[in-house]
C-alpha cells in the first residue's frame, strides 16, 4: 500500500505531534491526547486516522474553526447521565474527556451516557474504547459525520459514514469491532485516486448520483448490507446529533470542503461496568474461552484463521511498537514541511 | 408469499393465543404479554415471528422446558443496571419485566442496562423497543439465539443471528431499526424450502460448510456485511450470554433441535431518557425532520420512495389493524387444531 515507507519509532513520532500541536497554541496535555490517538491509529495499521490528518488539523486550529484552548462544559444531566459541550476543542479532546466522565458516572451508576457537542473530527473511534476495557468496562463510542452514505433507497449522500465502536475487557489483545456504516471503506476510494486505477462501479456513485468507476468523482457509498447499515447510520445520527441538538445528516460542516466553519459535530460514548454484574475475573474467563472457540474454528478457503474483532490490530500494535510506524514516502515529505514552518525537525529527516 | 390466506381480525386472534397459553397454565396476563408481542410481529408484517411460532411455545410449555409460571427475580446491581433472572419463563414475559425495569431505572438515572438470563425465545426485538419509544424513551433491545450466523472466514455456524432493535420516540409511526446480523433472512430460506425451489449458492452453507442450493440443507448463513455482522453478533452474544452468565455460541440450547432442556437464553434491555438531554418535543421535532428530509429524497432506480427505519412495518400495523390480519391456509389449519386439543374454537372456524 506504501511506496517507500519509511518506519519511524513511536515515540519520535508522538513527540513530533505533540510539538507542532504546541506551536499552534495547543497545552501539552491537549496535544498528548492527540498524539496518543493518531498513534494508536498508526500502531493499530488503521493509518487512514493516523498521522495523515495531522496537515488538516493544524489549517483549522490557524483558522479558528478548531479552538486550541476550547472551554469545555460538562453538565451531569441525571445520575448516569452527561452533556458536553467541547467549545469548538479539538475532537480528541473533547471525546477523551468525554470517556473519563463516562467512566466516572458508570463507576457509581454502573452505566452511563455522555453525549457530546460542538465538538470535531475524533479520529479513530477505538481510541476511546480502548481506554475504557483497559480499565475494565464495556465501552462504546459513536460519532456523526458529514455526508457521504448514500441511503438505502436514495441516489445521493446524506448521513456520515458514521462509525460505532464496541468493546470488552480481556487480558489479551481486547475484543473491539470498530466499523464505519458504508459497504467500502473511504480509504480504498481515496488510494484508487491517488494510484490513478479505476474503482468497480459498485463501490459508489458520483454527484449526480450515479454509478461511477473514477475514484475522484465519488460523492457518495453505499450502506454496508443495504438497508442495515443505512439504517444504523441513521440511529447513530440521531444519538450523536440530534441528542446533543448539533446539526445532522446533510447540514454536518464538511470536513475538508467547508473550512471556514466550525464542525459542530456530536459523539456519544457510554461505558457499563462489567464488574456490577460479574466478576471481571469470571466475565474475561468467559470471553477467553469463546475467543479461543472462534479463533479454533476451521477457516473458509481463502483464509489462514479466524479472527475476533480488533485481533489483528492488536497484533499490528505490537509489532508496530517493536520496528516502527511506516510512513510513505509523500506523507513524509508534508509532514517535514508542515515542521519546517514551525520549526520542529520531522524525525525522518 | 400467502396460499389463499385468510383475514382475522387482531382481537379474534390475540383472544385465541390467550386462550391457548391459558390452557396451558400461563397465567392470563402474562398470556395477554405474549398475545401483544405474536400480533405486533404479525401486524407489523414480520410473519416470521408471530403465531406460527405458538404451537412451538406450546409444546415447550407442555414438556416443561419453559416454565407456565416462572419465579422472575429482578436484582439492581447497581443505580441505573440490573440483572432479571427469567427463570425459564416465557421469553416475551421475562423481557416485558425486564423492559419495566429498564425504563423505571432510566426514570431515575436517565439512562440504564438491564441484563436478562434464563430466558427463552422473545419473539420480534422490536416489540420492547416499541414499548420504550411510546413511553419516550430511546430503547435497544438485542438476544443471544442458537447457531446460525457462519463467522467471517469460517465454514460453520457458531453464533446466533443476534438481531438488534434500535427505536426513538416520533409523533407518528417510530423509527425503529430491528435487524438480524445474517445477510439472508431466515424467512426466506424456510419459504423457499416450502415452495421447494432451490436458493442462490451465495446465501447459505450445508453441515459440512459448502455452499449449498438446496434450502432443506442449510445449516448457516453468512453475516450481513463480512466482518460486520459477524462481529456484530459476537459483540450482541457478550452483551446477552457473558454478561448473563448464560452459555453462548455453540453452547446455546437450539430452539427446534433440543427440546428435552431449557434455552438458558440471555438479552439486553437498555433505555435513555431523551427528555434528560433535551425537551422530548423539540427531539421529536427535529427527527420529523431528519424523517421528513430524508423521504423526499429523490429515490434510486426500482425504488419508489426512500423509507426509514420502522416505517413500512408502522403502515402494515395501520393496514392489518383495519384490514385483519392474514393467515395463510396451511398455518390457520395447524392453529385450529391446535386450538382443538384444548377445547378453544379457532377463530376462522
Amino acid at each position: 500500500m506504501e511506496n517507500n515507507p519509511i518506519l519511524i519509532p513511536e515515540r519520535k513520532l508522538s513527540a513530533f505531534v505533540v510539538d507542532v500541536l504546541s506551536a499552534v497554541g495547543v497545552p501539552t496535555d491537549d496535544a498528548t491526547i492527540v498524539a496518543d490517538c493518531l498513534l494508536t491509529a498508526n500502531l493499530s495499521g488503521v493509518d487512514s486516522h493516523g498521522v495523515v490528518r495531522l496537515a488538516h488539523y493544524i489549517r483549522r486550529l490557524e483558522n479558528g474553526t478548531i479552538k486550541a484552548r476550547p472551554h469545555l462544559t460538562f453538565t451531569r444531566t441525571a445520575p448516569a447521565m452527561g452533556l458536553l459541550d467541547g467549545g469548538d476543542g479539538l475532537g480528541h479532546v473533547v471525546a477523551y474527556h468525554a470517556t473519563t466522565h463516562a467512566m466516572d458516572l458508570a463507576a457509581e451508576a454502573g452505566t452511563s451516557v455522555v453525549v457530546v457537542g460542538n465538538s470535531s473530527h475524533f479520529g479513530m473511534a477505538g481510541f476511546y474504547v480502548l481506554r475504557m476495557v483497559e480499565a475494565g468496562y464495556a465501552g462504546v463510542s459513536m460519532t456523526a459525520t458529514d455526508r457521504m452514505l448514500v441511503p438505502y433507497g436514495a441516489r445521493k449522500a446524506f448521513f456520515g459514514t458514521n462509525p460505532i465502536c464496541f468493546g470488552f475487557p480481556t487480558d489479551g489483545i481486547p475484543v473491539v469491532l470498530d466499523m464505519a456504516t458504508t459497504s467500502i471503506a473511504w480509504g480504498k476510494v481515496a488510494l484508487a485516486a491517488v494510484e490513478g486505477h479505476p474503482i468497480p462501479d459498485s463501490w459508489a456513485l458520483d454527484a449526480q448520483g450515479n454509478p461511477t468507476t473514477d475514484p475522484r468523482a465519488v460523492a457518495g457509498l453505499h450502506p454496508a448490507a443495504g438497508p442495515k447499515g443505512s439504517g444504523l447510520a441513521m440511529v447513530i445520527d440521531i444519538f450523536c446529533s440530534l441528542l446533543a441538538g448539533m446539526p445532522w445528516g446533510p447540514h454536518i460542516n464538511r470536513m475538508y470542503a467547508e473550512m471556514d466553519a466550525p464542525r459542530h459535530l456530536g459523539h456519544l460514548i457510554m461505558a457499563i461496568d462489567v464488574n456490577r454484574f460479574l466478576p471481571l475475573a469470571r466475565f474475561k474467563q468467559n470471553l477467553a474461552a469463546m475467543v479461543q472457540e472462534l479463533t479454533a474454528l476451521e477457516p473458509a478457503a481463502g483464509f489462514d484463521q479466524v479472527h475476533y474483532p480488533g485481533q489483528l490490530e492488536g497484533l499490528q500494535r505490537a509489532q508496530r511498537r517493536a520496528t516502527g510506524i511506516p510512513i510513505e514516502a509523500g506523507l513524509a515529505d508534508e509532514l517535514a514541511q508542515l515542521g519546517q514552518r514551525y520549526h520542529v525537525p520531522f524525525p525522518a529527516s
